[in-house]
This record gives C-alpha cells, sequence and structure tokens, in this order.
C-alpha cells in the first residue's frame, strides 16, 4: 500500500460531532499532497467486525433475519457483530456464531477483509468461514436484537442474492467470494 | 417485504445527534412488535447512491483511485455517487462516469441495489453496467475529489478482489455479480 495523497492536517475545525456507546463522529481536516487544497470529512469511527459463512453438513448456510433500523426493513445476512477490543476476527466469529445462532462448527478459516463504507465509517469487516456447523447451544442475543435462524441450501444463495433478497454488501461479496471458490474447486 | 418486526415509536429520547450537508444522524426509538421490547438505534440518514460497472470496448473495468477518509486509504473503485435529488440510479451513474472519468458508453443496465450498511446507515446503492466506454470528456469532479483512472483488464478483477486491492465491499459484491453474470452467458 503506497501512502495516502491526502493527510491528516488538524485544526481548529477539527471537531467531534458525537460521540456514543457505539461510535465517534468527527469532522477532521485533510490536505493533498500534490495541490496542498484542504478538504473537511465527516468520519465515524467504530470498532472493526466480522461475518461468518457457517455451513452445515447438509450444505446449509447459516443465517440470520432480523430488523435493520438504518434501512428500517428486515435483513437476511450472514451472522456477525463488532469486534471486542483487542479480539482477532476468527475468535470473533466462532463467538457472535454462537451468540447469535446457537451453531459452532470447525476452526475459522478467514477469507478476507472488506470496507462497508471507506468514505463515511472507519471499519473493516472480516469474513471467515466455519464449515461442520451444528447447533451447540441456545443462541443468547445482544439486548435490542431479535434474530431468527434461517437455514439457507447453499444451491440457493446466488438465487436469493440476484432477486435482492440477500442484499447486505459485505454478506454478498462474502458469499459470492466462497461459492466462486467452491465453483473453482468443483472444477479443479 | 413482510411488515418490518420492530415499528417507530417516537418519544422524548428521539433526536437529531447532527445535521450536515451530508447526512442527518439521529437517535430514533423503534418497539418490537412481538415483544413489545424498545430499543435505541443511531441511524444515519443520507442520499442513496450508484456504483458504476464501466466496461471499454477491449474488455477493461474503468476504475478509480481516491483517498477515502473514513478508511484513512486509498481505495481502488468502480466509479460512483449520491443521487441528486429525484435523479434516476441509472441517470446518475451516466453522470458520475461521466463527471469522475470523463467515459460514457451505451444506456446503463440495472444489475441490483445493495445497502452498505442496513443497520446504521439507510442508503441503498444500485449497480449499474455501462458498456462501450470510451473517453469522451475531461472528467470534472467534485470539490475534494482526486481521482486517479484505472483501466483494469476484466480477467484480473477477481484476483485484485482475492488479494485486497479491491475491498469496498459495495464495488466487490457487484463486479463478483458481473463477473459471474458473464462466467454464466459464456457457459451457455
Amino acid at each position: 500500500m503506497s501512502q495516502p495523497s491526502w493527510i491528516p492536517d488538524p485544526g481548529p475545525d477539527d471537531q467531534v460531532i458525537a460521540e456514543t456507546w457505539l461510535f465517534r463522529l468527527h469532522r477532521r481536516r485533510f490536505r493533498s499532497v500534490r495541490t496542498g487544497h484542504a478538504h473537511d470529512y465527516y468520519i465515524t469511527d467504530l470498532a472493526d467486525g466480522v461475518h461468518v459463512i457457517a455451513v452445515t453438513p447438509d450444505d446449509e448456510v447459516v443465517m440470520v433475519r432480523q430488523f435493520r433500523a438504518g434501512s428500517g426493513r428486515e435483513s437476511l445476512e450472514t451472522p456477525g457483530g463488532l469486534l471486542d477490543p483487542g479480539e482477532d476476527p476468527g475468535e470473533a466469529g466462532v463467538r457472535e456464531l454462537r451468540e447469535e445462532t446457537g451453531y459452532a462448527g470447525d476452526p475459522p478459516v478467514m477469507m478476507g477483509v472488506l470496507r462497508p463504507n471507506p468514505a463515511l465509517l472507519s471499519m473493516a469487516i472480516s469474513t471467515v468461514v466455519i464449515t461442520g456447523a451444528r447447533p451447540v447451544a441456545q443462541p443468547k442475543p445482544d439486548v435490542g436484537e431479535e434474530l431468527a435462524i434461517v437455514l439457507v441450501p447453499a444451491r440457493e444463495v446466488a438465487g436469493m442474492i440476484r432477486d435482492g433478497r440477500i442484499d447486505h454488501a459485505v454478506c454478498v461479496a462474502g458469499l459470492l467470494l466462497w461459492l466462486s471458490d467452491r465453483d473453482g474447486e468443483a472444477q479443479r
């Protein structure tokens, strides 16, 4: 990765605009290394996250349906959440899968790191794959989470992305990468 | 789409926390239809957006590299931006492609709608495909945008996603869907 083309240029206009238990919104001035031009950006700092593609022995993907306040709609997603301070994405994936669904499986395999909105949000979200997923406990969702567990046959995932039933960009990107890996392996 | 399982429950804790030219951050209380439990959510309202997969006659994807303040890094992305009020996503895609890269091509074809973060952000982002893309004008980036145009051979896109050189989730999801469509057509 090369050096950023804009660098922080702190001054009196830099300001924390809002701070909650979940995130900090601030305005920060950056300056272009090339042109010297300055611009104020709004940045929401929050913890990094993880999404888990958990696959059962019957080749079903363990998904959760829940209300999402941003979109104001139900959303069908791979389980996931924010990392605790210092937590490894693989560990966090195992924890979130268990909390949200009660499932556990083989050791997590890291698939990649995505940024849901690198313009506005600091967060990066890892995708991990957990095969051999089976129910081992009762789910323990966080306060304000009401989750319905949905087992989606792997062969139906691509169609549900195409018709918009799965539309969370991070889940879609992770699932398509995973499907493409499987197809590649099947062809070798 | 079924009814949401949580509905707005406005009260004294509902509050606009920050309002800028770009977005409005507010706290809103929702109540679960099923359990009656109430929870306060933070929601950032901003305009919907569009990303454009523009493909040249030489089968290159027209991408832009730019600094992103949220991640604090350079990001290699498909061109795109926010819709003007009342603007159609296809029209907006044509406009953003031309403003950011100076390219234009065949009429835009809608591929799908994704949500970058349905928990925190209201926005939906459409992906449109524009084939026959050629440079027709000088780019006219917005204030604070410094864009480098990068032509990526279509056959290299999947590898650049896998090694993390393309990591914006909306771009990754759109590009993988597009690649999967092409592969499907090639096999028919």
